[in-house]
């Protein structure tokens, strides 16, 4: 989407091909900053290090890590090794898994000679068909979005958490991407941002919807339910990390929280994520790996001095205990529906996603 | 309570009684800083800016205002004048309201030449009874805590919200009152603190608690549906600002999504408070003004630099809309019980405390 009228996108294959494209969402909202990775290691660093972040972009930028190998070597074993330490870089999110193994199996498919060449290809492939999905899930939700317009005759309040923007996936969003189509056609929205501690995805989002010019307004993660009960919100909509076949959905910490208060309130609660983002194989929610991240996360918040520094400053000691879990577990009982590239589907539907999966 | 084995309050009586010395909660919990308070305006900044905070403590250091401002002058329509500034200075809290009327008329009722010893003494009376008040809290919470580790066997997880403890009080604290009292008589306790954005109160909970010893984990807001769907959390303790008569209750933003959680998974969830925190003349919660504060707090966040220094750094750009509600209203449905000075009572019980009030 645009920032100040110029187009961006999070990821794009650099030099012919043979490098990969980011921008450093370490800085963002603050600074923006465009990183060339040029080898695999540095984009499982990347990953670590939430440079790039998002479930569908983590995804993207795994297979573009599997087309860096193989500009060094492309024999099946060293390649089924990176594919491993690509996908031991972030637990929770199923898509990672899903676009390594996708780039993998399309390489190995072909003798060692294609294989650099079918890397990259493969790659593009899934960058592309991530940008498709968003493009289409956008297109889904925006009926939603529409037809609340037409019920309401008012800008339609929406709630989201963390960034499921454009800055999460290569463009549009997941979450974000009816918001954004919603707005272009000229239907009134008004955004609350959660600000998302301890990393404050939120402040991402509600930067990349202000630079492309949609009302939004930043909320402490506290607020959502006191803006539910006090009638702002209209819908909430937030992206996956991974959807269980029954339709309980790991999405990024404090989820759970916003969606009881969103039933508690009658406000009808979507999650929006490509098709990609359910793992069939998972039963039910309580069997997602939890990602714990490390505690200085809780302990510390980085920033914008006054003189313009990125600086980083500690809210507790340095010796604090505390517990950071990344992401938690929203039962599919709380969900409304999932708006996904495939159509939308209340959780007892799913299956019809699946059906359509295995095709 | 004790900081490092040195006993300490959060507010006090100085110079014989002509001054107010308090602790300067902006700067905690990275640096301690005694502050002495000379005029019932320094009163109103301190109350204002936060840099005494707590609905109980707040309430106290209105009629310290008062006494001050009878240093000054002591005309009934001056301190009439001053009692209300006082009560302006935040909206929300009852406490305030309570403990500047009741100094007020104390000082009222006698003629001119004794007001100003009146005033001093009534202060004494009004801090002295909060110290109480926060004491049997405490006793009737930790009896609590004490079945519950009689029932499970096991160091009992307690979560609370935002800061209730000593620093919110005199001493002992409200929600925390029964933590101290559990730990010190060897009830094993193991303590989540949210660390509650925009204003991170929780990182002051954290660290009084640590400070006396008791274990205690700091978590994003966030993680709190987290912590409790996995079984960590057998009780959540939280303050209050205002309880109107039917026991809906105004606490710290943030609170109600904490109570659906402990609803969602079975947890009981206690308000602990003074009994002048019931607010009989109001029917309901959705009568309770709720106070907006400035968006800066949600835009930045201060803390301490590697290098020792208080520094602020911005979440956002400067110009980036916010809500910034301070509290939020759990309905009674949410409530276990109310824990106060006079016993244990659920909201279905809560007209016999008011009997007991109107006694």
């Amino acid at each position: 989407m645009d920032i100040k009228g110029k187009h961006y996108c999070s990821i794009w294959l650099n030099d012919n091909e043979r490098t990969v494209g980011v921008l450093d969402q370490k800085l963002l909202p603050h600074k923006i900053k465009k990183l060339t990775l040029k080898t695999w290691k540095e984009v499982v660093s990347a990953i670590s290090d939430m440079t790039v972040r998002g479930a569908p972009l983590i995804g993207v930028a795994g297979a573009c890590g599997l087309a860096l190998a193989t500009n060094e070597e492309v024999g099946r074993k060293y390649l089924i090794g990176v594919a491993e330490k690509l996908c031991e870089t972030r637990p929770t999110a199923i898509n990672l898994r899903w676009a390594v193994n996708r780039e993998l199996e399309a390489i190995l498919e072909v003798s060692k000679n294609k294989r650099k060449k079918v890397a990259w290809k493969e790659a593009r492939n899934i960058l592309r068909s991530e940008l498709l999905m968003s493009g289409n899930i956008g297109k889904q939700a925006a009926k939603i979005i529409f037809s609340l317009y037409e019920e309401l005759g008012r800008s339609v309040g929406i709630l989201t958490h963390c960034n499921a923007g454009w800055l999460a996936t290569v463009d549009w969003g997941t979450a974000t991407a009816g918001i954004y189509v919603a707005y272009n056609q000229g239907v009134p929205v008004h955004v609350y941002a959660d600000e998302t501690r301890p990393r404050l995805q939120g402040a991402m989002t509600a930067w990349e919807l202000s630079s492309h010019g949609v009302p939004v307004e930043l909320i402490a993660d506290n607020a959502a339910g006191f803006l539910m009960k006090n009638g702002l919100v209209d819908m909430v909509i937030v992206g996956a990390d991974r959807i269980a076949s029954n339709g309980d959905t790991a999405n990024k910490i404090g989820t759970y929280m916003k969606a009881l208060a969103a039933k508690d309130n009658g406000i009808p609660f979507y999650v929006a994520a490509p098709s990609s983002t359910f793992d069939w194989n998972l039963e039910k929610g309580e069997l997602i790996p939890i990602e714990e991240r490390d505690g200085v996360e809780v302990r510390q918040v980085k920033g914008l001095t006054d003189s313009g520094q990125m600086e980083t400053v500690w809210i507790t000691e340095p010796g604090q205990l505390v517990r950071n879990p990344a992401f938690d577990v929203t039962p599919s009982k709380l969900i409304t529906a999932f708006i996904t590239d495939k159509g939308i589907f209340a959780p007892e539907e799913i299956y019809k996603l699946k059906e359509l999966s295995d095709d």
